[in-house]
C-alpha cells in the first residue's frame, strides 16, 4: 500500500473538464485553513474562526444575515428547503434543478416528504416568469402538494445567469402567494463576478430570502455556507443543523477556508480566470466550427460534440459529462484551468474531427 | 473586523479540559491534508486519497470492511442505525448513550421514526448482560417498537472501556435475537490504545457488525469513518450518505487526515500521550484528596467537585461540563495537553480547596 | 370456514373489563352510520353527513373550531403533534403518556423525528406545575431537542382527572414559552360527564389548542375527531391528513356516528351508565378490602390483585391489563358493561380470595 | 342543524358518473358491519371478524396470504412501499399512477424520502415492458434513486386491463433485476371480473407479491386489505401499521364488510353490474356519434367532449373529471348506477349538442 503522489492527475489530459469541482482548495483558503487549525478553540462552531468568517460573509453580502455553515450543497439545500416547508408541500423549482435531479432526493428524505414540482423546462436552464405565473394560478386540490417554496439556481444548471430584473420578477410573483426563495448558490459568486454585480444585488436585493452559497466549485470549501437574509426564517435552523449531524465538532475546519476565500475577494480573482478560460474555450472551438448549444454566460459549456467524437475524446482521457439532451455536453473551467490544457483538448478534438 | 489570532486559545487556562475536541488536527494529518488538496481529482470520493484512506483503515482493523467516510460522527451513528433499522424498530443502548442524549434526536431524524430504549442505567456507563437479557425477553406487544439494533460505546460515555469478553457476551446475546450490533467508536482508537488491544479485538473479532470511527477527538478529523465489518449489512448505504448528502465534493479534504493518523500508527502515540495527561492528573488530584467518582480507564476523569469549587475554577477561566448525576463534573485530556496546564489546573484548585 | 356468532363475546366473563374499547358502536351511533350509508354522496368528506357531524361537534364545544376526521386516535395524536412541532422539537407530557408509551413510536415517525419528554412520573398521571416550570427553566443545549408543544391527556392514563384550573395553569406556563398546547381526549367526553362540566369548559375555555377527541371508548366510533380550536395552528392540515392517506374515500361512515353520539347528548348517557358501573365495581371491591391504588374518579379502576388472583382470574376468562407499577391492574367499565358481568367479576374475584 | 335526509343525492343527475365511489355500502356489506358491531370483542383486529375476512380473503385469492386492513388505499399503499423500499429507493410506476400523480406525496412522506419515478407515459395507463426494460438497463449513478420497487395499477388509471401475460412479462424483468412488485388493485375485483379471470390469476400467479386490494368502488368498504402473497415480505408490517396509526381500535368494523362483499361472490354480481352499465353508456354515447378517447375495458370511459358540452353538463349538475390530456373527461360507473341515470345523462348530452 503506497500514498498517491501528491499531485495526482495534472497531466493535461487529466486534469479534466468535467467539472469545477476537481479542483483542491485555493491556496488562499488553504492557508486560512491551516492557520485556524493552530491551538485549542471551541468545538461545534462556538469558535473564532466560524465567528469571522460569516461576519466575513456578512460584510461581503452588505446584509446582517444568519449565517450557518453546513458539509455539502446537497445537506444545505435540503434543510434549508425543509425549514421553509411542511412535508405535504412541494417546492416549485426548474425540470432541470440540481435539487430535482442530482440529489438522490436529498429534499424528500431530509424534508420528511416534500415534493419537487418542475415548473419550466426551457433548455437554458433559466425559469419563466409566465411558466410560474401558470402554475400558481392553476387549479388547486387536494391530491396534489401545493406549493411551500420557490427554488431558483444561479448560475442555472445549464451555466446562464439570471439578472437581477429576472430574479426579481419571479420572487414577487413567489411572495404573491406567500412562498419564500430558496436559492441553490453552488456557482452564485462566479455569477456575480460573470455579471459584474455584488451579491447583494442578486440575492436579498431581488428578493431572495435564502442562500445556500458554494465554494467548492472556487477553491473555497470543505463544505457551503447558508445565508438567512429573511430571519424570521431561520428559527430553529440550529437545532435543525444539530438533528441533522452538521454541527460539526471541528466546524473551524469547514468555515476556516471561507475566510481565505473572501479576504480581499480573491474570489473574485478565481472566478474571473475561470471565465477567462472558458471563454478562450469557446474562442477555440469557434475556430474549429462548434457552436454552443446554449448561450454560455459563465464559466460551462454546451456543445454537441457527437457520440464518435466524444467517445474518442473520453479514450485520450478526457472526463466530461452530458446532459441527456440530444448528445450536448458540457465541459467546465475552474479556479486552476491552465490554458495548456485548453490548449491540448482543442488539439486532441481536432485530431478527432479531422 | 479582524481575524483571529492564529493560536487563539493557548492561554494554560484556557487550553480547556472540557473535551477532547477542542485541539485541531495533529500535525500528521494536517500534513496529509495539505499533502491531497493539490492537483485536480475526482469528487465526491472517487479520488486516490480517499481510496487509500480506505486501505489503510482495512488495514489498521485487518479486515476486508466495506468503508466509508462521513461529515460527523452524529450523522455516521444516525445513518448507520437507519440502514440496520426500519422506522418501527428501536435501538437498545445504554441509558446514558450519546445517540440518546446528545444528538437532539438525529437517530429518530435521520432513521425517520426509530426509537432508542434504554437498557441499562450504570453509573459506569456500561451495558450489563443481564440487563440487555432481560428486556430482550420481556413481553412483546405492538405499542412498543421491538428491538432492531444494539448500539454500544467504546470508550463509554462515563470514560469507561469494554473488554472483548463484555462485548463478546452483549454481541452473543444480540445475536440470538437476531440484532445487528453497532458501536459508537468516538473514542475507540483512545480505547484500543489503552487496553493495549488490537482494533480488531475489540470490534469484528467480538462481534461488532457496524463500527462509527471518531478521530476528532484524537487530532485525526474532519469528520468520522464508517466500517462495515459485516458487508452484507453496506447494501446500499451509498445511496443513503448521497441522499443525506454525505457525499462530499471535496471528499479527499475529510479522508486525508486519516491517512496521517494511520500510517505509522501515529494514533498509537496521540493516544498514548492523552492516557498519560489523564493519569496525571488522576494522580494530582489524588493528592489534593480527590478521588474519582467513577473509575478512570481511559482519558476521561469524573470527579465530584462541589459546586462552589466549580463555580471557582469556571470564574478562573476553566472549561468543563457536568453529567447531571450529583455534582459530577468531567475532566478530559487530549493528544495536545501539556504538563503546565494540568499542573496550572492542580494550582487553581488547590488554591480553591483551602 | 364459517361467519362468527353475531354476538361473539356475550358470556359474562368475556364481556371484558380489560378496556372501553371492546365494545361496538352504541345503538345511536349505528343508526347514523346505516342512515349515512344511504344513497349517493361526494367522497373524501364533502359529503353533508360529515359537514352535520363537523356542526355537531362545534356546538357541543361551543366553538367554532376546524374540524377533521381521523381514522384512529393514534394517528390523530401524531399528525396533530406533527403540524405543531418541526421535527427537531419535543412534545413535553407525562412519562405515562399514550403518545410515549403505546404507539409504537407514532409520533416519532409521523412526525418525522419529534421527540417525547417525559415531565412528571406521577403514579395518578397528572404533570405537576412545578415539574413542567423545572423543565421549561432548566438548561437549554443543542444536544437536547427543545419543547415544542405541551401535551395533556384527559382522563389521564391512571382514571384520573384534570380540573379546569390545573389545566389553566399548566397552559399558562406553556403559553408563557409559546408552546402550543394538545390534549389527548381518548376519554374526554368521559372525564366532562364525570366533572359534570361542559366540554368548553375543560378544553379551549382552559387554554388547550387543539383536540384530539376519542368515541370508540364512548360507543362512538370508527375514528376520532380532531379539532383546532385556536385555528391559527390548522392552516395545511387537510393536505397533511391526504398525505397521511387520512382523506377516507368513504368518510361519511366515518363521520356519521359521531351524529348518534352527540344528538341529544347521548354520549352523556353512555359515559354515566359507565360511571356508575365503575362506581358499583368500587364498592363491590371495598367490601372484598380492596381500595383503589390510585384514587378513581372516573371509569377506570386502578388495584393491587397480587399475582396469584390476578393469575386465577384470568385462567377463569377474565381479561385486564396490568401497568408496569407494582403488581397493579386496570380494571374499566364502558357503555354496556352490565351489573350481571360486574357480579360475576365480583364472585370470582371473592371466591380466590377465600 | 339539521340532519341531513337520509338519501341525499339520488336525483338522477346527481348520482354522479363523477367515480364510483360515490356509492355508499352495498347491501351485504352493510350487513356483515352490523351483525359484527354487536357485542364485546377484542380490539386492534384481534376480534373473530377480522379474522374471518381475512380467511375470506385467503379464500378468494386461493392463497395463504398473510392479510392486514387499513384505512385507505393510500395508507395502504404507501405502507406497503415504505415496506418495500428504504428511503433512497424509487417505486418504478407508470406516469399517470395515483400514487404519483393523486396521493398528495404520501408514498414519499410515508416512505420517508423515496422516489417515484415514471416509466411510460402511454395514453392508455399500461407500462411497456420496453420501457421498463430500457429503464432498468439504463445508467445508474449515485445522483438518482436506484430502483427498489415495480408499482402496476389494475385496473389502471385509465380504465384499461393489464392482462396475466402482460403482467407476468413484466415482473418477470422486475425479478431480474431483485424488485419486488407492488399491486395498486382499487379497482381489482372489477378488473377480475371484466376479465373473467379468477384474482389468483391475475395477482401471484402472475407475479405480483403484494396487492392493495380496494373496496370502496364496489360498496365493499370503510377501508382496504392489503396481501402479502410473499410473505417473506412482511416481516415487522404489523408494527410499521401501529406506528402508522392504522390498527384501528374497532378493526372489526374496518374488515366486516369485505364479509358480506366476498362471501357468495357477491362483489361478481356488483362488478358486473357497473361493467354493463358502463357498456350500455358506451353504446348509448355511440349512436350520439362519441367514440371512447381510450379504448373502454372496464368501467371507466374516456370520452372528448369538448369544453363547451363539458361545461353545460357540469351546469346541470352532472359531476366528473378531465385527466388532464386534451379535453378529455372521464364518466364511471358503480354498482348503484341505474339505467334510469344514464339515460337522463344521455338525453342531457344530446341536448347539447344539437
Amino acid at each position: 500500500m503506497k500514498r498517491p503522489l501528491d499531485q495526482v492527475m495534472t497531466g493535461d489530459r487529466h486534469a479534466s473538464l468535467a467539472s469545477d469541482n476537481w479542483s483542491g482548495l485555493c491556496p488562499e483558503a488553504l492557508e486560512s485553513l491551516v492557520a485556524a487549525n493552530s491551538g485549542s478553540a471551541p468545538p461545534y462552531g462556538r469558535d473564532p474562526w466560524t465567528q469571522y468568517a460569516s461576519d466575513l460573509l456578512r460584510e461581503t453580502f452588505d446584509h446582517d444575515a444568519d449565517v450557518f455553515f453546513v458539509s455539502s450543497g446537497t445537506v444545505g439545500n435540503s434543510l434549508v428547503l425543509a425549514q421553509l416547508l411542511r412535508p405535504y408541500q412541494s417546492v416549485f423549482c426548474h425540470e432541470a434543478a440540481h435539487i430535482r435531479l442530482d440529489e438522490c432526493g436529498a429534499p424528500g428524505f431530509l424534508g420528511s416528504g416534500i415534493g419537487l414540482t418542475p415548473i419550466s423546462q426551457t433548455l437554458d436552464g433559466r425559469m419563466t416568469l409566465s411558466d410560474l405565473e401558470a402554475v400558481l394560478e392553476g387549479p388547486k386540490d387536494l391530491r396534489f402538494q401545493p406549493p411551500g417554496a420557490l427554488s431558483l439556481t444561479q448560475s442555472t444548471e445549464r451555466g446562464t445567469l439570471y439578472s437581477p430584473a429576472h430574479i426579481q420578477s419571479l420572487c414577487a410573483t413567489a411572495k404573491q402567494h406567500a412562498l419564500p426563495i430558496h436559492m441553490d448558490g453552488a456557482r452564485f459568486l462566479m455569477a456575480a463576478t460573470a455579471l459584474g454585480l455584488s451579491p447583494a444585488a442578486l440575492s436579498w436585493q431581488a428578493g431572495i430570502d435564502v442562500l445556500v452559497l458554494g465554494a467548492s466549485k472556487l477553491g473555497g470549501g470543505v463544505g457551503d455556507a447558508v445565508l438567512f437574509f429573511n430571519k424570521s426564517l431561520s428559527q430553529g435552523f440550529e437545532y435543525r443543523l444539530k438533528q441533522a449531524g452538521q454541527v460539526s465538532s471541528k466546524m473551524r475546519l469547514m468555515s476556516a477556508p471561507w475566510i481565505g476565500l473572501l479576504e480581499g475577494h480573491h474570489y473574485q480573482a478565481h472566478a474571473a480566470h475561470a471565465l477567462e478560460m472558458a471563454a478562450t474555450l469557446e474562442s477555440s472551438l469557434h475556430r474549429l466550427g462548434i457552436a454552443p448549444a446554449i448561450p454560455r454566460e459563465a464559466n460551462a459549456l454546451f456543445i454537441e460534440l457527437g457520440d464518435a467524437v466524444a467517445d474518442g475524446l473520453r479514450k485520450m482521457g478526457w472526463v466530461f459529462h452530458g446532459i441527456q439532451v440530444g448528445s450536448i455536453v458540457r465541459l467546465m473551467t475552474g479556479w486552476d484551468t491552465t490554458t495548456a490544457t485548453l490548449e491540448t483538448f482543442i488539439e486532441d478534438l481536432g485530431a478527432l474531427m479531422e
